[in-house]
């Protein structure tokens, strides 16, 4: 098992305050979008580009050597070619910068030759006190702290600080989860890719996240961990703490292994035993993208339920039947209602709806609100969670959905079972604001948003049978 | 197998030019609703509200029976209670119209009193030569002819007419079917609800759409087919035409049985059974209403593969992972690559890039444009179809997203293979516009997407197995 980074040590590289970029250019993107990211991240700290043959790169006094780098600076981030990484960093070790990103790719992944420069890369950084980030990644954004070097270009959105955790070891797939995150309307405590993961582990930063005191979830692209022990020591630590990792993990096919090789060097391993192994460790795996952000949103927002059993209620038997279904296949466990909610539904109820779960409220039934019938779900001891129909408002001005959600959100506010919204009707800009003004995420897309909620579920119960903790 | 509707009868169903609505009133939604969408159909007929006490609704000039209707009406819409409808078909009778819609439930969904109204119902509709839509449905939009009979509330977006088919057995959740398309980009030509299908079935509908010439997919909700000797007929007809079937069936679990029968009175079947039917006849099932979606995109959009195989070319080695796995996961093939291939590739993508499928051409491989990547893919003999990265423009002066899209989609004009584009950011209004104008549909969510093209593919396979047609 890996001896783990001294956390003082990752908090100071995760807060840098001046950061040099050697190889920074206006012929390339790289230092564009680090100065693009630091600005929308609001960094009030200094940005040096490093290059012998400009006075300036975009507007920023360039320096033209890490000699001539001013006091303030204790990050650097290396986009030069592979061949210049190595004297890149013993001029850096030089001028006593140790926190280094390098976004260069060239090493483990490309073959034999690449894999000896990277040995060489991690042994001259281990030796000289030097922590490294990469190769072959794009850096990280620190939304709690409004701080990062980030030199990918397709993180959408605006860059808001929250509970959520990222660690994508691929660039890419890793934008677009922190991109559909902020879509999602949650915030990021940060966001890290780690690339070749030449000394800077998935593992290193899932230790980080379990303890920086702010995130709640910690969500995870990986094509493979690198230390099993240590992972499963860091899955022990996450239970205690009750912070679900959730994961999309690359290899359950021979062509995605594939991939992941020539990618950033991992061994994805075997599926099976991956599979178990998350399993019986609490981790949560999941498939596509999508799913990890609904997953990430259920556990953002809501407490965890004390057992697994959902109550649903919509407007339409087609609807009710087709959740029906889902939930079956997900293993999601529907409760017969007991008697007493029955004949407290009846009450609430229009007289041609029948009291059921799912239940069918009817094109009607909500009409005056769906406070008392999400009110008379929760008191049912057989339900967990409740998912309640919410017509996601145009605007401000849409009293007609406005009214029925407050209905039922005064309800959920005095009870400590999670009531998730169930959405009827397209998610507007402005409903994505009022699900997160009001505390809420929000399930739009019903085969995404059930797949959520059975982790969601399955998690509660992997904690529960843990016991005494 | 019931006999079929004279199609030149439901062609007048489908186009009414004078609609009577009977229990008009401004007490409750459904003549609001149905004027609604009748003015966002851009309807020129006329609208007639049946009203006894009133002398208008919502500005709609009222009469006060149905005797007073004038000669052009030739349609009727029925919103009163269900101890009222047997009356109103009697004076619709007198008054010769014919064609009918009834909104009302409290019929077969309800019980065995509701069983025998609806049957008596049936009877004198047939012996009286009377046409009967519902009860308990919601009526339809005819987008391709500006005109309908529409109940509902919650189709949202622009009323456009296309090629994709829609029948809804739920009113809600097709509602839902129809706003998704519509938001996808694709045009409906006959939006159809259908309730307890007392005589207007699914299967009707399909029959219909299957001869109308505009309609190239055809999409269902449905809780039960009435007739499996008519749907296998059916199914044949729509094989020959290439005009593929896809459903949501519920009642894949006992809880979703159970809600299709208290909701429109249908009796689910053996789920496997139904499974079996509907594999071998060609019929498509899917499992959401995003992936009925999806795949309605596919079909509307692009012509049938001469195969089954798929080549997916992405900027991301982790992306490529992760969609080699759902291809696995789903049975899509993705052939090697041919060695011609791989050395034509290698002379367009940069050094460190690897042919593969699926293929990296990493973060720098696009900027020179997709053409001559997607033009080398659908020249190998392997390859049927082209999933591309694409990126969603922001705006039309997104001049990077716009000339990588015009790169490949030139070469995508020349070919007769399916060139479909996987989207890298955010798909924004603009986007939706854009891939809509420029003929394409869009892989944006990569779960549905990728099942939406195994259902393509196996169509495909599907039609060339049943060989000379």
């Amino acid at each position: 098992m890996a001896r783990p980074i001294d956390p003082e040590r990752l908090r100071s590289f995760f807060t840098p305050r001046g950061i040099a970029v050697l190889g920074a250019s206006t012929k390339n993107q790289w230092f564009s979008n680090i100065a693009n990211y630091a600005r929308r991240l609001g960094f009030d700290g200094t940005l040096w580009p490093v290059n012998p043959g400009a006075s300036e790169v975009w507007g920023y006094p360039a320096v033209s050597s890490v000699s001539k780098l001013p006091d303030e600076v204790d990050f650097a981030a290396v986009v030069l070619r592979s061949s210049q990484v190595m004297p890149a960093l013993r001029e850096l070790d030089a001028r006593g910068i140790r926190n280094v990103l390098v976004v260069s790719s060239g090493f483990a992944e490309t073959g034999p030759e690449g894999k000896a420069l990277q040995e060489e890369t991690v042994s001259f950084c281990k030796d000289r006190g030097m922590l490294l980030m990469g190769p072959n990644c794009l850096g990280f954004l620190n939304m709690n702290a409004s701080t990062g070097v980030f030199a990918g270009g397709s993180v959408e959105g605006e860059l808001t600080g929250g509970p959520v955790g990222i660690i994508g070891q691929s660039g890419a797939a890793s934008e677009v989860i922190a991109t559909k995150i902020l879509a999602k309307g949650l915030g990021i405590s940060l966001y890290v890719t780690t690339g070749n993961e030449a000394m800077l582990t998935t593992e290193d930063c899932i230790e980080y996240l379990l303890e920086d005191g702010v995130t709640k979830v910690i969500c995870a692209f990986t094509e493979g961990f690198r230390d099993t022990a240590r992972m499963r020591d860091l899955a022990v630590r996450a239970a205690v703490k009750r912070i679900p990792i959730v994961v999309v993990k690359v290899g359950r096919s021979s062509k995605g292994v594939r991939a992941a090789s020539s990618h950033t060097g991992a061994l994805a391993g075997d599926d099976a035993v991956v599979d178990a192994f998350f399993r019986q460790h609490g981790i949560i795996r999941v498939d596509t993208i999508e799913e990890l952000v609904e997953t990430a949103g259920l556990f953002a927002r809501y407490p965890l339920p004390e057992g697994g059993n959902v109550a649903i209620c919509t407007l339409s038997g087609g609807l009710a039947g087709l959740y029906a279904d889902m939930c079956h296949e997900l293993g999601i466990d529907l409760p017969d209602l007991g008697d007493a909610t029955g004949d407290a539904l009846r009450e609430v109820l229009p007289p041609f709806a029948t009291p059921a779960n799912p239940l069918d409220v009817t094109g009607s039934g909500f009409l005056g609100g769906m406070g008392r019938i999400v009110e008379t779900l929760l008191a049912d001891r057989e339900v967990d969670v409740v998912l309640t129909l919410s017509f996601a408002p145009a605007g401000e001005a849409d009293r007609f959905a406005m009214d029925i959600n407050e209905s039922w959100m005064a309800v959920a506010r005095t009870s400590r079972k999670p009531v998730i919204p169930l959405v009827f009707r397209e998610v507007s800009p402005y409903a994505r604001r009022y699900y997160r003004a009001t505390g809420h995420s929000f399930i739009e897309h019903a085969g995404d948003g059930l797949k959520a909620v059975s982790h969601f579920t399955r998690y509660a119960r992997f904690i529960r049978a843990r016991g005494a903790w």
